[in-house]
Formats: structure tokens, sequence, C-alpha cells
């Protein structure tokens, strides 16, 4: 059993849709909380549940590094590990590689580095970030990239993006030659240019593979990249390389110059992205899925979103406050506890301040997407796509 | 409302009762996990709730110090101010004062001393403690007094427990003088001395004190203290000044020597207890209530207590082990999480690995005094008053 993507309801560009994994239904637009290290930090799986979460993102660097791939494979893999019955996807720990590691080597072959860690060296490729994520066995997997870094002259974003690419058409070929061949797509056999029938111990056979486009911010570039990623074949499309230290505005645009050569029919992923605001507008954008680290980071520095604005609770004009965090939220923080309480436990640099901020975040965030979703569903007119998106 | 105190079943020297308070009913013998500064730490009030805790205990000292108990008293008390509706008993600050604080002078008037926080210099008396304490707002409410250090000589021990005497007078006149008038009961009113008809601003009309013994390890200091604490008349006894670094054996002599000489109609607390072992124990020799950081503490540094003994999650072992960290243990975390999985989040320094370490030692305690409850209802014979509780 693969992926199934099918659209519901359509409003201008944006789309309500229905992903289908092995691990449950997701509607979408959907906004994929971070769980780094096999948790969202600070909130138990259960609550996540609660929160109505449908589908989260691991980082395969991170736990490739710790505790191991082979360990999580082991142990199940990650739906059994961390206890999660829904779906996950995996990044293909390229970003982190090209953000976090020391020391690294780019070649042909794949990506030399040292571990943030313990400076440890190790090599990534794209047939081995592939078999990475296939041992951990996330719903969604992705093809190992080089996240293009900005600025970077048209060249190097050309070169950059040629080498993603060839690294995809490996990563495809990989992730078909491992699957158990009766679950083989045509997509995937298309893709495969090595016919041998290698036959391995896989769980892989409920995954699936999104292709990522690159490009930098060269509108040109990146319909070349979408149109050649899609040439490749995958199962679902992700935009990279972007909010990555770019103006809000390019962000914008190479998304638009990207949408239109992507597959109606296919779900597409806009990675890191963003704020409450701009999660809004790329869903009507159609956008179908998005993740970003802010609000469960923000959270643990103490940056709050709500229906009126962020607010920073560490602030001393919230010490005597005695409202809800959100007075039109309805999760169990704003439920249950005052402004006031929320700013002494963060004060007081208590671990309680961490859970609560990340659960209201999340509500926040998700709440975001599914009243996205309803306006789409509703055929409702909004002028959001008519200017920029609030910041 | 005062405070009611029923006993519903006698074993042995145990008691089965019923704490019965503004805020709610609270089964005997309980243990009271220790929320410092309005929080356990990690753990959100419905967490605690689901738990089945009736009673928290919180920390003057450390609500003095921040948010500062004019500021908690300001936002509705404590149990407002931190969501709490069910019952809360705080000490008097005296343990912290001599335990944390830096510099501090003692004199017969009460404490100087800097705070360890910021190293300000602050004072509190058995007045302004019992006032503190009165603002915080909690059902339970204790006696200012000086913990005696250990070791101590039988002079130095006589000489503390004879401060703590005149100290124990000076704050139940106090507490008698700053109730509402209509509220006053006999006992306070017999030890008020000092008849000026004080009226005030106060929210203590359900608040109850309590005396607390001590004596060193002298048993026959401890009877003299236990007798004169009760001629001045509080609504339940605590034994202090143990678990301070004395052999257990002492403790449980001194433990030994204290009950009979309190009245058997009133709740008795012994501060500062203990292990799971040492909780049954006590909650058989006729001990009430009891409090201690270890299982929230331990939970923190990944010391686990499960139905088989304790574990140490950081060990290697569990790395793999699928199970759950106590197959006999029916909390939110032994149902859904294994040891591989709990291990891996205390290794990698987890937000998630205090949440869960804690909300599962805080089961293991509750249950533990349920337990013990519910053989005192049925009468059961067990053999654990004919020795050493297992440690």
């Amino acid at each position: 059993m693969g992926l199934g993507f099918h659209i519901e309801a359509k409003r201008g560009a944006g789309r309500a849709g229905r992903l289908t994994t092995a691990h449950g239904e997701i509607a979408t637009p959907v906004f994929m909380p971070v769980g780094t290290l096999a948790t969202v930090k600070g909130v138990p799986q259960e609550t996540l549940e609660e929160l109505g979460v449908e589908i989260l993102l691991s980082n395969t660097y991170h736990l490739y590094l710790r505790p191991g791939v082979e360990h999580v494979r082991r142990l199940g893999g990650l739906h059994e590990f961390m206890s999660w019955p829904r779906a996950i996807l995996t990044d293909s720990g390229g970003f982190q590689v090209f953000s976090l590691s020391r020391l690294r080597k780019v070649r042909e072959e794949g990506v030399e580095f040292q571990s943030h860690l313990d400076g440890s060296s190790h090599f990534l490729s794209p047939e081995s970030a592939t078999e990475a994520q296939m041992a951990l066995g996330a719903d969604i997997i992705m093809a190992f990239d080089e996240c293009t870094e900005h600025p970077a002259t048209r060249e190097r974003a050309r070169a950059s993006m040629e080498m993603t690419l060839r690294w995809a058409r490996r990563c495809a070929g990989h992730f078909a030659r491992s699957r158990p061949l009766g679950e083989q797509t045509q997509i995937a056999r298309d893709a495969r240019k090595d016919k041998s029938r290698t036959t391995r111990d896989s769980n892989a056979s409920y995954q699936a593979m999104f292709g990522i486009v690159q490009g930098g911010t060269y509108p040109e570039l990146r319909r070349e990249s979408a149109e050649r990623t899609v040439k490749t074949g995958f199962d679902g499309y992700a935009i990279g390389g972007l909010s990555v230290g770019e103006p809000r505005e390019l962000t914008r645009e190479m998304v638009a110059a990207t949408t239109p050569h992507l597959p109606p029919e296919k779900p597409r992923y806009l990675m890191g992205v963003g704020t409450p605001e701009e999660i809004v507008y790329y869903a009507q954008m159609g956008i179908d899925m998005m993740d970003c680290v802010l609000p469960t980071r923000a959270a643990r520095h103490g940056l709050l979103f709500t229906s009126e604005g962020k607010i920073s609770i560490k602030n001393a004009c919230y010490a005597g406050d005695e409202e809800p965090l959100d007075a039109a939220c309805g999760c169990r923080v704003c439920r249950r506890y005052s402004r006031a309480y929320l700013r002494h436990l963060y004060a007081s640099n208590e671990v309680l301040a961490t859970v609560l901020n990340t659960v209201h975040n999340l509500a926040h965030y998700l709440d975001t997407m599914r009243s996205v979703r309803h306006s789409i569903e509703l055929g409702e007119f909004t002028n959001s796509l008519s200017g920029a998106p609030r910041t």
C-alpha cells in the first residue's frame, strides 16, 4: 500500500485534499510539527493525537547520529520506536548536513561530514540517505538533495540544481530497486536504470518518496528543476532551498514559479515554512504540506502565536495578566492557564513552560491550517492572495 | 470551613482516613507530590488530576522569592494562580531557609538570610512566614520551625526544640488573630495571647495550620516536643527534622517515639519522606501524610521506580529493550512507551524524558499509597512492620 492523494475541493489555486498512508489519512493542507529526535520537544504523543496531529516530521540526520537508524530499524522502525501510529515524514538529512555539520565535503558521490555532536566522520549519499530513511520506515521519505545556499550566483545555483537532479535519479533508482517487487510502482520502475532483481529484507512496501525542487532564487531554474524532477518521477514534490535567509517576497516568487510546473494530482510540500501568515498564504497558493520548527522552537523561547498576534510571554507586562493566552483558542493551555502563570513558568525556567507553550503554538498552527482548509472547502473568497501576508 | 479529618479504618497502627478541605477530599494515607514553584516540574495540572493527585505541596520559601507571595495573593492565591482546584499544603519556608539560603542568622525574632538566587537579604519570622502562607492561600499551612541539623548534641537539639516551640506559639497566635473572627476555632483562640480583635482582609477562612515536632534524634525530646506542640494546639501535627542525613533506623525510631504522643483524631504528617518502601512502612505506622522530592527529582535524573525495583534508565542495557518500563503499572507512560524509547529520550537530553519519567514515578508513588490504604481498609495482615523496610 503506497501513498494516495485525492483533491476534494479547490478555491483559486488552493486545494483541500486527503493523503492516504498506511498510518492513517491526512487532511491537507497540513502543517507537520517537527519531531527531530523522534519527539516533538516536551509534548507526549498522546497530546499530539489530542491536538489532531496527523503527520509528524522527523530528521534523518539527527536520528542517523543518535540513536542510529539501524537501532531504530531493529526496534520496529520509527512508528514503533516512538509509539506514534499516525503518519511520519522523514527528511533526507541533506538540509542538516549543510546547515549543522562541520567540515563537509560535497562530491558527486555524496557528502562527507563531521557530526555536530562529537566530530565523528560520516558519509551520506543519495543511496545511503534513502537506505537510512527506508530503515526508519517513515511513510514519506525525501530524495537526498543539495540545499543551495543563499545568495548563490546563477552558475552556482545551476550546478547545485544539476547535482540535485542527478542525486534525485539515484535516490529514485535505489528506492525502486530496494522495494519489494510486488510493490514497485510504474513511476519507480521507470526511474530504475539497474534492472537487477534485488530482493531485500525491507519494510518499504508502504513508503513513498518525494523529489525536491531546487534552483536558488532563479525562476527559470526553478521551472527547469520542477520539470526535470517530475520527469524522474516521484510520489510527490517538495520545494526546497527556500526560507534559508532570502527575502520573503523572493520566497513567494519562487513558489509561484514552481507550482505551475508540478503535476496537480500529486501532493506539493513546501519545506521549512513558516509563520502562521505564511502557511495560510502558501496553502492558498496550492501548497499541500508544510513543516517548520518555528512554532516549537519559538515556544521554547517564550514566543507565542495568538489570534491577535505574537506575544513574548517573558515580558513583565504579563506578570499580572489573568487572561488566557488567547481567548479565541480552545487548546488545553488557553482553557486552563493564565498569561501570568505562563509568564511565571517561563521566567522561572520551568520545564512546564516548554510543555505548555509548545502545546499552544502547535494548536494555533493546526487550527490555522484547519480553518484554511475549511475556507477552501466552502469556496469562500478571501483577499489573502491579493497582497503580501501580514508578518 | 476548616479542615476535617475522619478515620475510616485501622489496621495495627495504620489508619485509612479522609481529610476534608475547601478544595476537595483527600484519601489518606496520602503522598503529596512537590510542586516547588507552583508547578510539579514538567507535569501539567490536568495530568496530575488524571494521576489522582488530591493534594500538592508547594514551597513558601521559593514562592516568596519568586514570583513573591503578594503577587500570588493579588492573582487570587496559589489555587487560582496555578489553576489547581484541589488541595494544597505549603511548608513554612523554614526548611529551605536552613538548607538553601546563604549567610543565615537565627535569632529569637526570626531568621535573616540571603536569597540563593540573587543574594538579596530577607527576614522570615513565625509571623511573616504565617502571613506569607495566608497570602498564598494553601489549605494547610505549616508553623515556622527550626529544622535541627544532624548530628546535633542533646543540648543543641533541646535549645532548637525550645525555639521551635516558642515559634509555634507565635505562629498559632498570629494565625488565630489574623483569621476572620467567625472562623476562629477554639484551639486557635486558646493559643491566642493577644486578645486584640484585629480584623484583616484575609482569605484564611478555610485554612488550617499544622504544628511541627522537632527534637533531633532524642526520643525523650521528640516526646516532649510532641506533647508541648499538642498543648499549643493545631489542626494537625507534622514530624520534622528527619530524613536530613540520619540513618534510616534512627528515623524510624524517632517516628515511633513521636506518634504515640500525637492525638489520634488529628492528621499526622511526616515531612520529607521517602522511598516507596518507606512510605509504605510509615503509613503502616500511622502516618497519614508524606511528601518528598524523591519521585520527581529522581525522575529528572533517570531513576525510575517500578514494581520490580529501581531502574536507571540511562543504562545502555535498556537501549534495545522493547518492554514497558513497568508491565505491572497502568500509567500512561507504561501503557504506551518502551524502555528503549525512554532511554533514548534521556540519553538525548530531551525535555520529554522529564515529563514521562515524572509522570511514571508519581503514578508509582500514588499507586503504592492507594494499595497501602486498600490493605488497611481490608484489614489485611502484612509483615511489613516486622522488620526494616526494603531499601
